[in-house]
């Protein structure tokens, strides 16, 4: 009954466990610190190129060099055991090809997200797997059954990761939350004879309790990104990083918007995306029917705060997850790695034990 | 680590099977047809007295005479094993107080659901627990960690029902789903040393997989709604049975709205709360810039339509949560609350043994 694969993933990824934990490719903030301390505590660690691949060969050369001096065990041969995010929609395809052609390692996966058409995700697919002579698998990020469904027949991704609408950052403005989206999606598939696609779940996942919820929905690992802003490893600044660990009650401190995207002059998304972030100052004001123009002079000058623009009495855009309210402290990523694996059999077992025969 | 009890829910409804699988008390849907089958399968049902209670004694003998007709084994001498739920903003308590106390058998729970004010749920809960002789145990519905820890200080409710954004009908407009909100709410009832209050998780669940999800997050039962539309014991027209089934890729076919409260001339909800219902012709014309009231002249004539009025192409209001793409057939209620529970716990089995020591 259980949809989820992870005899498929350990032989994709062997250095990896299961349930598989990965680390969102959080543009600007997700670099090889953050992905080399989770691939090494066998979770799987993306980088983010983002929109502006310009500096891609940087971000992998990089990569490789931290890969190099702290390897990871279990590593395929002549591949980087670290991902690549792309926002598809701005990021160039013919420099992406020539990054990777060219890459001494290849990254074990490219991330796509959030094309301007559903057609250039089978492009990417083509090119990437030519380009890394199939050793970089490609993972697609869906939010909807339609989209997980037109994305397994146009291009028989690796993985499918499945975003519900507790997710902080960017996706769909319209969504559910993984609670109903992962097992109509894993149901989807399977009818459409793509059962074998593993799926990965993102949105409100920060401990063991949210892996063991995803397992039994079907997915074979999760992808957080908010939990990994509370670690050394995110480059984020320490405003930022307290930010997410002083805010509570995710569901209602936190939001979907445009807004700070608007506010910080982010231009680009495809109109059926927007942001999951802290509601603060900016938010506030502009339910207020403060002006934007003037809203967008004072988000600057917040800026040049510093750490103290951040908060729920700052502006500076705080995107995060609802299960923001549920991190408390900064941790090392590889240690959140094993601690979610760790709690999440453990609450597998007692769930087990508690209800069985009963 | 599991913040479950399934050992205080089954020594206070003996009846009932561990997780708990209890059917949403909906206005005008859910009568004693449904309530009797989910409790007689192990369940706990519920009838809805709503806001309206001038028709409760007549509800509550109704539901007394088909639980004779049809006993429920193991029930407590001198209770009802059926609950009844209130919209408190509405629903007048003095009459509620008096029916109660005059009731033959005393209904097993009084849900208690969007006072006006916070406090009122005090008086409630007070009022009811002396009325029934504290036969009639207090649930009461949140849908933040807030109202959370308010509600267990103010009345340490017998069950917290922790509703997420998923789920159909009325709540929150804003709220994350289950998937973070239950965790935090265990949490902070734990700290605040609620620990032993038992939560039970609404929004978005429908089959054994998001039974199994709500238990490892911590719940120690789980509310459906959706669900049990999809039964002949529900009461409701064949159109929106059908509708119900009909829908598919929940996320993107339902949304919370008040459009369709004004819709249908219900007034009175609090401002912070809306409803999930199916996208239809309604909403799309009002996307489009309808006239509101043109758009309540098509409702109403859609309504004389009967049957055909429902569904997506259809105006009628449809409420139903995100899980509605995963619901396929019309099942009896009973069975529904067999297939979710032994599929659960299936479900945890497997992925016991799936991730055991990985």
């Amino acid at each position: 009954m259980l949809s989820s694969h992870p005899e498929i993933l350990q032989a994709q990824y062997p250095w990896t466990s299961s349930p598989l934990i990965v680390s969102a490719p959080m543009r600007l903030i997700a670099t090889e610190k953050l992905a080399v301390s989770v691939s090494k505590s066998t979770g799987f660690g993306f980088i983010a190129a983002g929109t502006d691949v310009s500096n891609l060969s940087t971000l992998i050369a990089d990569a490789i060099s931290a890969f190099k001096s702290s390897p990871v065990q279990h590593t395929p041969t002549a591949v980087l055991p670290i991902g690549v995010g792309f926002i598809c929609w701005g990021a160039d395809l013919a420099t992406v090809l020539s990054v990777i052609k060219e890459a001494e390692l290849k990254p074990a996966a490219a991330w796509l997200f959030a094309p301007k058409e559903a057609k250039d995700l089978r492009t990417w697919t083509d090119g990437i797997r030519k380009a890394s002579d199939g050793k970089t698998k490609i993972w697609i990020q869906v939010g909807t059954v339609n989209m997980t469904v037109e994305a397994a027949k146009a291009c028989r991704p690796d993985v499918l990761v499945i975003q519900g609408a507790d997710a902080g950052g960017h996706g769909l403005a319209q969504s559910s939350s993984i609670i109903s989206l992962l097992p109509e999606c894993a149901d989807a598939l399977k009818e459409e004879g793509f059962g074998d696609i593993p799926l990965i779940a993102a949105g409100g996942i920060v401990d063991g309790r949210g892996v063991a919820a995803a397992v039994v929905l079907g997915a074979s690992g999760v992808c957080m990104g908010t939990r990994f802003l509370a670690t050394p490893e995110a480059v984020i600044s320490e405003g930022y990083r307290q930010a997410v660990i002083a805010a509570i009650d995710g569901g209602v401190s936190t939001a979907r918007t445009s807004l700070y995207d608007r506010l910080r002059g982010t231009v680009g998304w495809p109109a059926e995306y927007n942001g999951r972030g802290v509601l603060n100052q900016s938010f506030w004001d502009h339910e207020k029917g403060l002006d934007e123009d003037e809203n967008m002079k004072m988000y600057e000058a917040a800026i040049s705060l510093g750490d103290a623009g951040w908060g729920d009495r700052g502006r500076i855009t705080t995107y995060a997850g609802t299960g923001i309210g549920l991190i408390k402290k900064v941790s090392p990523a590889g240690d959140i790695v094993q601690e979610v694996l760790s709690d999440s059999r453990k609450i597998l077992a007692e769930a087990n034990s508690s209800y069985r025969g009963k």
